[in-house]
């Protein structure tokens, strides 16, 4: 049944190129105001695209903030699933614009990648799922199974308004499961399942001793010293095998099996030394870095400051220090735990003579993931290497993406992540760019998938 | 001998307060471009006073900034001994002036005090060694000492050119001895010998990661977080009983005996508690408050920074942190050394994966003490007990006077602090003042003083 689909897709692949540079040619930039109209007319393009294709109910919902594109196709009937598929039409700005080699909303392209801001991140993605769903409709009639399209506007500016309106609209965007295309492949045609994502959670600490900087030459040893103090309470919190010694910190992970540490082995990834110009990794005793990066809880000082900060020397004992602490966490772990333990642990090692605040961040997530053998997943995997010829590799990562949490969290649904994005992108930088074998073998990968679930 | 330069200071007091207040109506802010005529007039003042009392030599001394004052007073004969005083005409800026309850350069007496900028830190402290001069050769001729006067106008602006002018008229100002009033007692009316100042030194740590800030998801758990890395070598160097753990760090500290640690608890001092608003004193084991803010080293973090400073969450691994680290020394302590010393433990403990650098602070110096048995000391206190009528007390100060150790280097004489400042006193604050009580006896000591060394 895919087969005319995919020679669909074959045949009409420079007028759907174009259709796509029509999109990427709206400076669809939701952080500047003076882009609004231009946010607004890419949604205008989702909505219409839907409407040609024959979706139902295709609404532009307004927010606070961006519309959010809505539309619905019903045709698979009651008896099959239905999938929420979720992506955003907005993009990050373009600035340094001097430093892009074409325009940034013209798109050009140069070997064998489409450059364009937005390419990859995440117009080109939608498109290709737009696409897709054309190809089903204009050679079947149908799409093998019923869908829910919720694009939004607002991704770049952190999905102010998504989150409520995901709890508003549970009923009407309520699915079998969810497919995402905002992400990435561990290389260029390597195609790759990102089966786990880290959750997240974060505190604030605030060292005060004087109630103003002291002049340390009259006050040095009469007066606890703010920042020798956070320096042994942060010490204390990681040791130097980057274990993290907070009493139950690991308490509730699960840990890793042979199995899952053989696929992070085998994982393609980068080279870290050359990307980040460290002289050698370092990771948690008993893991690689990859291991550790993917599948182990991570604790990070990511700022701290208090006292002198400028030119020379000033010799005081300042009022107060802070640091600002967050942890990426796998699955087991509970954020609001993980929080109450660190500010135990605060709390016992804090020295006499100083106060001791601990801020509690308000964002926290739990971790995502879905079993490598998920049917919706091995269906995924087999669907990848049909259309790129070779075989899938299976990753869990490092960071969080925050609409995989809310619909997890919201609607307790299986998420898909089909990323097509490579490496060397260049997502939120000058130059953003997407090979145009991602751009034709994802739309394979994804008739082939729709054919996989209706089977 | 010195009744009638006492009887002198007594029947012209009123005349000499009008003096001084002349002296501080002259706003010599250093530190303020538009006031570098008043800064010269005040120099002037000086000038024309030493010319008038009589001094020889006297002399405007331009210098790349602010000038100084030199004159000679020689008539004491061979076979008398030389004072080299030293002293400043500069002030701090008035501001914020509106806090000020009273003109800062209008002088005004309320409640005993004489409010003005200046009227403590020093131009007071100088005037009454001028009258002191003044009333000897008008009722006796004579001075019992030789006397070469030093007074800079770039002390509030750490002294820039005096360093260089000490070491190119050194012969000019070489003396037996010198004397310097720009200090205080421990409380009004109670005489107080500061016998020791505190060295000083310093180092600046900076440990650099990746080459630029990383995605804590993507990095995290391959790379050493530099903020770690620093907490824990800023956590080794000193514990939690305020002793500093860097190996070598007290091996020529001399000791305090039994005789000084009696000194220094009898030492009348503030309430720390109610100055700075901690709850509790710490100091290092085995020693007080006290002892180890007058008599022990100190090891203090100064300031800290590195990565995300901003509100709320930036989840990144930092590229670099740096920390920046005084110490105050105490006698037999080298600053050089125990700047090496610094440096070998932070490189002994520095972990992989991050690059460590250390900065030598340049601005060292080692600590000055004069024994309170020295015959200088002996009868200055004997001077200070006739004019206030109590017994004197014996201080060390954790703090560090930069011309204090130039001169002692260059020079190579014993000094003789005689401060009548009082901790009441706000210098550098709006309201700051001057008790008319030690301008009356602060004058009747140095008389006694004179007449003292003379014998």
């Amino acid at each position: 049944m895919s087969e005319k689909a995919l020679q669909y897709i074959r045949d009409n692949r420079d007028r759907l190129l174009e259709k796509l540079n029509d999109f990427l040619s709206i400076p669809s930039v939701s952080t500047d105001r003076k882009h609004k109209a231009d946010v607004s007319n890419a949604a205008d393009f989702v909505v219409t695209y839907l409407n040609d294709i024959g979706f139902e109910n295709v609404e532009k919902q307004e927010t606070n903030g961006h519309p959010l594109v809505y539309g619905e196709y019903n045709g698979a009937g009651p008896d099959a699933p239905t999938v929420l598929f979720y992506g955003h039409y907005d993009v990050q700005p373009a600035d340094p614009i001097d430093l892009w080699d074409s325009d940034p909303f013209m798109p050009e392209v140069r070997n064998g990648r489409l450059f364009a801001r937005g390419s990859s991140d995440d117009k080109g993605q939608v498109f290709m799922h737009l696409a897709v769903f054309e190809a089903y409709m204009k050679t079947e009639g149908n799409i093998p199974i019923n869908v829910k399209v919720c694009i939004e506007g607002e991704e770049e500016i952190g999905s102010e308004n998504l989150y409520d309106i995901l709890h508003e609209k549970k009923e009407q965007f309520q699915a079998d499961f969810a497919v995402i295309s905002d992400s990435g492949m561990a290389a260029k045609n390597q195609p790759t399942i990102l089966y786990g994502l880290k959750g997240f959670t974060g505190i604030e600490i605030t060292v005060t001793g004087p109630d103003h900087d002291l002049h340390s030459g009259m006050y040095g040893g009469a007066v606890r010293n703010p920042i020798v103090a956070l320096s042994h309470i942060l010490a204390s919190m990681k040791d130097e095998n980057e274990v993290v010694t907070v009493d139950g910190f690991y308490e509730d992970v699960e840990p890793l099996n042979d199995e899952e540490r053989k696929l992070m082995e085998q994982a393609p990834g980068e080279d870290f030394l050359e990307t980040t110009g460290i002289s050698e990794t370092v990771s948690e005793k008993g893991y690689t870095a990859k291991e550790h990066t993917m599948g182990r809880p991570t604790f990070e000082i990511n700022g701290i400051y208090g006292g002198y900060q400028g030119e020379g020397t000033k010799t005081i004992i300042p009022s107060s220090a802070t640091a600002k602490i967050t942890c990426r966490l796998v699955p087991g772990q509970d954020p609001t735990k993980i929080q109450q333990l660190l500010e135990m642990h605060v709390n016992k090692v804090a020295p006499s003579g100083v106060t001791v605040e601990v801020k509690k961040e308000k964002l926290s997530a739990k971790a995502y993931k879905v079993e490598p053998t998920h049917p919706l997943i091995k269906k995924a995997a087999i669907s990848y290497t049909k259309a790129f010829g070779k075989e899938t590799v299976y990753l869990r990562m490092g960071g969080s993406i925050p609409v995989v949490e809310w619909i997890e969290a919201i609607y307790d649904m299986p998420i898909v992540l089909l990323g097509f994005g490579t490496p060397d992108d260049r997502l939120h930088s000058p130059n953003e760019s997407f090979p145009l074998d991602s751009f034709d073998k994802g739309m394979e990968t994804l008739v082939y998938y729709w054919d996989e679930i209706k089977k």
